[in-house]
């Protein structure tokens, strides 16, 4: 086994978004082409929240983890972009504008209480994995960034076209994310590329990024398991209205 | 907010399980009634053997952090149960002579590598769980077990008598287990209701038994979704002949 050249691990990370990132899932298919009543689209949004709510707690333990100032300061931003610089800023706050205007109670979003217990496992094994793996892995566990400029861009489009209850001014979340998940996608992958020079440390950094498209297409089986077909909705779970 | 008396406490509990143990769920009405393919049964028994596999770790962890000797003791007859006393015996060995018997290739199942990410996200998350939670919380997550002879027995009459690919060979991890469950669950119990004495205690307690259930629940509905219906596997998840 001989390492692979920096662009050709590259390479191999993209084909691994190309074949497994979420925006193959079927229920993205229905999100976004319209088929999915109000009640999917507020299923989605409350579990996707906790997911949401957890990444600057990974990436704090991420940061903690780090041991020189340069890459600290580089990931740091990243929590300005989720926590905000105030109350009421930042990515977590702008996705419970999305909670708020599907018509969700805000302190029942936040109380996790309608939760599935599918999403909670997929997102902890996620925050476990960037504090438990190595370095290197935990950063190219973020790598699935790479590819969500596209899935933002068709979800906006088709959200806004398709769903008379979803206004710009609820997927304001989206309109944020594009440039930073750019900067910071670039960011892991020139690390990436830069310390995973081995077969063995290639090798992790191609399993951290399927692991994470897992977490991800997770979330959506559990979803579509739930709420699309055949809606066996687990015990307390939330209950669309309509 | 006052104190349950331990009786009552116990009913709660008791309650829990006949609202949320997996014993309701749609997959095992499927399983125990014969209406599984033989290439589901795989699935359901190749997913199930990483649960069994982690049993014993986790019950390490618990035992890594009682403080006294007598419920070390106590515990580390789990360890013997499950790990055995020599190669190719205890409750991990049984369980593959039912994937042995079931024609899955043994090296195919240890390696996990046909898993469901759902699978080891539920599994791992209990294991994180008793390494993490207090150790009352974690002795607590094992009272599942209170209800587990009823469906072994349900499971072992049902599919004796449905498969013709089953025997009762195959099925010997289950006739072991309900005098093993029977005196785990009596000293879980026991400590439980000697242990948790406050509102607070015995509120966490009941909420480790509703995480357990979960966790048995969510790998359900995962094997449900890739395979009954709409049976979406996911990316490299074990595919059935049949």
């Amino acid at each position: 086994m001989t390492a692979l050249r920096p662009e050709e691990l590259e390479a191999r990370l993209r084909d691994i978004g190309a074949r497994r990132y979420h925006r193959l899932h079927p229920f993205h298919k229905l999100l976004h082409g319209g088929a999915c009543s109000k009640g999917q689209v507020q299923a989605w949004a409350l579990n996707r929240y906790y997911y949401q709510a957890m990444i600057p707690v990974k990436d704090a333990s991420l940061i903690a983890r780090c041991p020189d100032s340069a890459t600290r300061r580089e990931w740091r931003s990243r929590l300005v972009d989720h926590d905000g610089a105030h109350d009421g800023e930042g990515g977590i706050a702008r996705w419970l504008k999305l909670t708020d205007g599907l018509g969700l109670d805000r302190d029942y979003v936040v109380s996790l209480q309608g939760l599935l217990p599918a999403t909670r496992f997929a997102v902890d094994a996620y925050v476990h994995f960037v504090r438990d793996k190595t370095l290197l892995e935990a950063i190219a566990s973020s790598l699935t960034e790479l590819f969500s400029p596209v899935i933002i861009s068709e979800r906006m489009d088709g959200m806004l076209k398709n769903y008379d209850f979803i206004t710009a001014e609820t997927l304001a979340y989206f309109s944020q994310r594009p440039p930073q998940a750019e900067r910071d996608s670039r960011f892991a992958l020139d690390y990436v590329k830069t310390h995973a020079r081995t077969p063995e440390t290639q090798h992790a950094v191609l399993a951290a990024l399927e692991f994470k498209c897992d977490v991800l297409w997770a979330m959506l089986d559990a979803l579509y398991h739930a709420y699309v077909a055949p809606k066996h909705l687990p015990p307390d779970a939330f209950a669309p209205a309509e």
